[in-house]
C-alpha cells in the first residue's frame, strides 16, 4: 500500500467533515492514510502558530510517506520559508516521497527547487478541496483523481492540453519545442518570493501561472513585473493554467485578462501558452515542479512531459493504476 | 503664480466634473491650472493608450511646470515604466517640478528616484480625489490642502504624527534618531517592482508604506517579502501609514492589521513605526520621496524633516501660504 499523509501547513481548516469525507476516499483509492497530527490545529486564521505548522512539515518530512498531500492552501507558508530546514525536505523527497498541492504550496514548491536542483514537488490537488468534497457538491473529478493517481504511483509522464490563447484558425505556437525545469504555481504567490532567497533563479524553464479572485489588471502588473525583471525573456515557454472569471469594475472599459495576457505577448518573443489544465478549478493536472520537462506543441496540441526520474518515479512497487 | 498642470497617467478618469472642480478650485488657491490635453483620455480602463499616457508624461516634464499633479491613480504605470525618458523627467525636477501624487504614482517615484539619486518627487495628493470631491461629499481636507500648499511652496520642511502601534503606555520609539532616503508609497505598487530595474535599492532609508482593500494577510506577505529580500532590515526606520478597514473573512480568528504588522517586527530590529498620516484617506501629508530626511522620536511624537534644498524648495519667490 502506498502511505499518504495529511497535513495542513498554511490556513485552519473551518471543518473537520472535508477532511474526513478526503481520507476515507484516498483510503478508497488504494492508500494508507493517516492524518498529521495538527492538521486540525487552529491559530486565528492560520492551522496552528508557525512553530506547530513548522513542526508539522517537519515530521512529516521525517516520515516520509510515498505521498505528502496538503489539506489546503490559504496564506501560511511565507512565515515559515526562512525557518524550513530544507535538507530534511530534500531527504524525504529524496527516499521517494511525493510532495503535492497547490495555491499557497507555491511557496514551499519554488522555495524547495530554489535549493535543490535535481529534485520536484508536485503541483497537484489539495486533499479537501479535490477529495473532499460532498457528493451533492459534485464530488471528486476525475480526471483530477485519475492524473493524480497516475502522478503518485510514477507512471505519469506527460500531460496534453489544447492551447486557447491563440486567435481562431492560428496556431502561431505549431512546431514549437522546448526542454527546461518545470516551475511556478500561483502567480501572486510565485512573485511574493521575488527577490528572496526563496526565488528559483531558473533560466531556459517552463513556467506555469495560474491565479484566482485577481483582477486582470492585478494579473498584468504581475506579469509584466515577472517580465521586467527579465524573468520571463530568460524562460523557453510560459504556460498560462486558469485565471478564473474576477469581478469586472465599472471602469474597465473592455479590458480583461486576454489584454493582461497581450500586454505581456507584446513585450516578450517567449512563447506564452494559454490553456493549461491547472489552477483554482475542478479539473487540474499533476505537474513535477522542479523537474525537466518538454514541450512540443503540434497545431494546438500541446504535450508537457518528463522522463522516468528515480525521484520522480519512485519505487516501481508502487506502481499501481486505482482507476 | 505657480504654474500647475493637471496629468493622467494611469486609470481613466470616469467623469469630468471631479477635474473640473479640481481646477477651480486649485486656481481659487493661487495656482495658474494648466490640464494636460489628454487628461481625459480612454482606452480601456486606462487614461488612453500606452502611447497617450507617455507622451503625456513627456510633454509634461518638457512644459516644467511648477507642480505637476496626478489627476488619479489606478493602473497604469506598470506598462510604462520600460519606456519612460527618465532624464527627461529628471531635468523638469532639476528646473523646478514638483511631480505630485500617491498610490500608482509610486512606480514612477521610485522608478524615477532609482536612477536620480540626488533628486526627489512628491508622494501627496491626487487631484480629482482630494481636490475635486463635491461639497456636500466633504469637500477639500483642510489639512491635506495647507500641507500641499506648504510643499508647494518649499515651505515644507518637516511633518509631525504620533505613533499609534505600540501598546497603550509604551513608548518603544522614543529617542529615535535617524537619517536617511526616504523612499516607498504603496505597499502593493512597490512590491511590484522588486526585482526590476525600477526597484531603488536604498540602504539605510526611511521607508514608508500604506495601502488599501488589501487583506491584512496580503499585506503580511508583502511586508515579509520585503524582509525576507532583505529590505526592512537595510533601513533606518519603516513608516506605516494607513492600511484601511479591510473586509473581514470569517475565518480570521482576529488575526487583523496588527497581527499583520506584528509578524514583521518579530522579524526585523528595523524600527517599525506606525500612525503616518497618509495612504488612502481623506488627510495626508506630503513626502518628498527620494529626498534626505531625519526622523526624530520624543515618546510618541515623531517627527520627519527635511533640509530646505534647491530642487526640493525651489524658487524662493513662490513661498506664499494660502491658508
Amino acid at each position: 500500500m502506498t502511505s499518504l499523509t495529511l497535513f495542513t501547513p498554511s490556513g485552519v481548516l473551518a471543518k473537520a467533515q472535508p477532511l474526513r469525507r478526503a481520507a476515507k476516499r484516498l483510503t478508497q483509492l488504494g492508500f494508507d492514510v493517516t492524518t498529521d497530527a495538527d492538521a486540525l490545529a487552529k491559530h486565528q486564521r492560520f492551522a496552528g502558530d508557525d512553530a506547530t505548522r513548522l513542526a508539522a512539515l517537519h515530521r512529516v518530512a521525517d516520515a516520509a510517506p510515498s505521498v505528502a498531500l496538503a489539506t489546503r492552501g490559504g496564506y501560511g507558508l511565507t512565515r515559515l520559508l526562512d525557518q524550513i530546514d530544507w535538507g530534511r525536505l530534500a531527504h524525504s523527497v529524496e527516499h521517494g516521497t511525493r510532495w503535492v498541492g497547490y495555491s499557497d504550496l507555491t511557496a514551499l514548491q519554488n522555495g524547495f527547487i530554489a535549493r535543490h536542483k535535481g529534485l520536484a514537488m508536485w503541483s497537484g490537488p489539495l486533499a479537501c478541496e479535490d477529495f473532499g468534497r460532498a457528493d451533492d457538491d459534485g464530488g471528486v473529478d476525475e480526471v483530477t483523481r485519475d492524473c493524480f493517481l497516475e502522478a503518485m504511483s510514477g507512471a505519469l509522464e506527460a500531460v496534453g492540453f489544447r492551447e486557447s490563447g491563440a486567435p481562431r484558425g492560428e496556431t502561431p505556437f505549431d512546431g514549437l519545442e522546448a526542454r527546461g525545469r518545470l516551475w511556478g504555481g500561483n502567480l501572486t504567490v510565485l512573485c511574493s518570493l521575488l527577490g528572496t532567497p526563496h526565488w528559483p533563479k531558473v533560466k531556459g524553464g517552463i513556467l506555469f501561472l495560474e491565479d484566482v479572485n485577481e483582477h486582470p489588471y492585478r494579473v498584468e502588473r504581475m506579469l509584466l513585473q515577472l517580465q521586467q525583471a527579465g524573468v520571463i525573456d530568460a524562460q523557453a515557454a510560459v504556460l498560462l493554467g486558469d485565471f478564473g472569471k474576477p469581478a469586472k469594475s465599472p471602469l474597465d472599459g473592455g479590458y480583461g485578462i486576454k489584454d493582461a495576457v497581450a500586454a505581456l505577448r507584446s513585450r516578450t518573443r517567449t512563447p506564452v501558452l494559454a490553456g493549461l489544465p491547472f489552477g483554482h478549478v475542478r479539473t487540474k493536472v499533476c505537474l513535477p515542479v522542479g523537474a525537466t520537462v518538454e514541450l512540443y506543441v503540434q497545431g494546438r496540441e500541446a504535450i508537457v512531459g518528463w522522463q522516468s526520474d528515480p525521484r520522480l518515479a519512485h519505487g516501481a512497487h508502487d506502481h499501481h493504476h486505482h482507476h
